[in-house]
């Protein structure tokens, strides 16, 4: 496997801060070129300084982190601290930031790497709201063929959605703009709740990543224990997914993870299903394929995954 | 269990007959007092001649069929005989009916029926469009607080749809009256591809079927062997659903079913997602729960039901 | 002109009883069937009382009024009280009816008049929201080709809507209805506000009717009397529009009006613009016509006409 | 009247060139700080070319020209050659800019315009799609409440669309665009066709404007000479109306124009409204007015005014 240079465009949120520090465990498969903030689970200001944070404690200040947009292309802003705690990342205990804020717009770092890259060669994954990206389609076009791939995690479509009946948290707060990356030509892989639903993080597996004693494996735990309260509270289990770092598992492990090419339609004119992602999974409208939909995840060994790159961090 | 007047509203369609053959074949439990054709898998004029062959082989044909809509409320009207073949009954070697049609459109068969009935009597099961009960519905809106209950073959929401990815056929034909008999306030169940996906029909089933050796068991079987090759041929199995006839076993055997009482809203507004059922199974909405959606069933024990209510008739 | 044969189906309201009064004036060129009533400025249980008063007040006790529908197809109903006040025809003082109702329902009366009747002999005028005719077409479609003509109150382009900022009333209240009924294929004239605006009614005419001292010409001015406060105050004028005998008024004298045929569509997905009827004017979509669209009226003639054809009653 | 700083956002189109030439006419009144230039009429890289070659005709080779975006937010791209040739400047004869481009993107150059300016002090004109103003306001919301105005010309109410029957060009290209710029809670002047359709050019001015004899009167007279014709053979008359100069003509001018504070609402939803302006012109919806909506124009002052500006040109 090839190193692979990747964009994480992220709105921490305690399941991205673990897709981060997955990420940034793993150098020897991808190289983390920068981050990018976005409004979403919180506000841009935390989900900025959020970001910041836990690249510190991945022990990467000299990442840059860029604050993109702060708020959905058309529809007026929605954040979810009822799940995430006010700070989004409740449950750690991380110090402010120490390293200054990157040079740009998010939106125009995302613009600027890809054009000064090779063509094939940025990977660009989304963990929140994808208005970033796609405003950097909308100012300039050019680097949708010189996209690598997009890798997203959001939508959903055989459980329904987890924010309204039919539409996934990222997609209903910017339904736009996931619209204008599906419908953009580049290659797409949507991770959506249907196979994180399946990433589920078991209470033994969260004593093992505690005992790793690590500070960020620490700091960790403590998220994800304020983080899966709420789920386990909505569906009576004791066992509670971590969606983002899913998107960066099948970065690492492809072989995990099972799904179809689809044609996927993000639905922006009804009220009662707006920020859907309509799935073609049996292709009856004959629509040509736009993006590979993931379903199924072999999840031991993802978690395994999950432990060992962490242990490498500080 | 006291003895249920039902009307059965109906487009057969060959999972059509077998709902009517096994309601028809449980006389002990099930009163039907009399059967709506309605435009849907063919054309009106067929439906309401099929429903009257069905009846007559059941050996009932003493009992009227009332030919109801021909059309959608607003929609343009959409058949499928790509599943069902021209005749709507492909398979079976019925002779044409002999008794005469019912003497009134079934629009008013169900209000005159429902008005005449004490309040609770008559339930009404759809099996096709819904759109003779909305008419109804809209034309004397007093026959609302008299049902029974609604209990329809139609939508779907963790499997998707059947005819668009978000759109069940029943109700991608006449989205409008499936809306309006939801937002009725009548009590409702809904039997959607969820949980009929998951009435299989097995080769060994229908070699038994065949081997009683009835002409009514001989003519189900020839249709059921034409309809499941459309099936199979989509999915690579060899065992089909039948839809329609889950409506009835739910009448007779609510104990081998599984449901949810949720909110339920038939989405009318998008180009994308028209005809689906949106279901709010988590209860995000807080709206109020309108509907009894069923999602699992104990296959065997229904099978043997319907074999051994079908070898009762003649 | 031959004598031609009218079906008028009508939610009396002030301006409704003008088109009532118009039509039953004119005995030579208009031949009344039967009226019909439907929910609309205020409930059923109103607009069918008051189509009998307006009846009875014509001298025509023979005639009878079926009503109809009393909500719309799939939106929850409205009233405008707020208009016509409580009684839908404050302003007059009327005895109850004194004749029976109609011996079916409005939908069946008109199914069974023009099924009955020769192609093209009958034309329908509709005042309100078009339910009773579009479930007419939905249960028996047969009777589409068979209209002579639809002449519809409802509708406005140019002059934007008067309920909401794009909706008349009658559209928007049962927009599915008129949806239906242009999109049915029979020949559809429609009489919208644009036109109907300009029907101004003067203070110096309404001195006119009342001074005609009849008692139809009186209870009618009384009514206009009350009718034009709502109008006068919302536009702060003294002239305020009588709507619906417009409708009559073209049938009558169809030189005092100006049109188009165009292609219109009637808006039912939008919350901002359910219910606007969409001119197609300048013919940019390419679609054929199917509706003429008055536009136009020369005012003072069908003033005087009605004045005329209301001095005849008793 | 104080110096106004505007930067005018344009898709030259033969309108916007006379737009460009009264503002750049107008140095007493207003200072144009710069030019950016959006996708619209023809492509992008045509209307940054078009704008360049006005704005050196106009003797102001030093402004410079800053390209935006070249897409619409959501919408897949529509031109409009059919109206304004291949070229978008059809009809003049003007030699290849010399002058280089702005150094930014334009999204960019009004984001960092507007920060650096005191709050209140530059106004936004827009004549196109407005993608380039509606992006700067995701990229950079703090922009909005420094704004001293948005003054666009696009949308129709009273006189429907010119695009579709319910949406004018500059809307139908790029809906969402609008509806952001119409919900920032900006200070906003709509200058719709229902006033430009006002403004019209007669064959005695166009004659008049061909004799002043310098470059830029000639050239212009050519464009408008082109652009004239698609208009009177749609309309069928002599005079046709140059809608963007309406937009600086009313910044020098206010007192021509007449117009009222309404709620306007941008239709994104329905396939049929989609792009629609929805003024509540009567505030039947009781939402607070965002917009000041032009209706009328004092026409003859209005292109007094532009020839006598045309005429202080090189």
């Amino acid at each position: 496997m090839t190193r692979r240079k990747i964009i994480i465009d992220t709105d921490p949120g305690q399941d991205d801060a673990f897709a981060l520090l997955l990420a940034l465990g793993s150098p020897d498969e991808l190289e983390v070129v920068g981050v990018t903030a976005v409004h979403g689970n919180v506000p841009l200001a935390r989900t900025t300084v959020n970001a910041q944070m836990v690249v510190e404690l991945a022990g990467r200040a000299d990442l840059p982190v860029y604050p993109g947009c702060p708020r959905p292309m058309v529809k007026p802003g929605f954040t979810a601290e009822y799940v995430h705690g006010p700070s989004g990342l409740d449950g750690c205990d991380l110090p402010p930031p120490a390293a200054p804020l990157g040079d740009r717009h998010g939106v125009d770092f995302i613009i600027d790497t890809v054009m000064a890259a090779a063509p094939g060669e940025i990977t660009v994954c989304t963990l929140g709201p994808m208005t970033n990206l796609a405003v950097a389609m909308i100012k300039e076009p050019a680097i949708i063929p010189r996209l690598a791939e997009v890798v997203f995690m959001g939508g959903g479509f055989f459980e329904g959605g987890n924010t309204t009946p039919a539409a996934e948290f990222n997609i209903y707060v910017d339904p736009h703009a996931a619209h204008v990356v599906l419908a953009s030509g580049a290659p797409v892989t949507m991770v959506p709740i249907d196979v994180t639903y399946k990433a589920l993080m078991t209470p033994d597996w969260l004593r093992r990543l505690r005992a790793l004693g690590t500070r960020a494996a620490v700091e960790a735990a403590g998220m994800a224990e304020f983080y899966q309260d709420y789920g386990n509270k909505k569906f009576g289990t004791d066992s509670y997914p971590l969606h983002d770092p899913c998107v960066i598992g099948y970065l690492l492990r492809p072989e995990l993870f099972n799904g179809r090419k689809c044609h996927v339609e993000v639905e922006i004119h009804s009220p009662v299903t707006s920020g859907m992602t309509v799935v073609d999974w049996w292709n009856v409208t004959k629509k040509p394929a736009n993006c590979l939909v993931l379903r199924d995840l072999d999840n031991p060994p993802f978690y395994e995954l999950m432990l060992e790159r962490i242990a490498r961090l500080p």
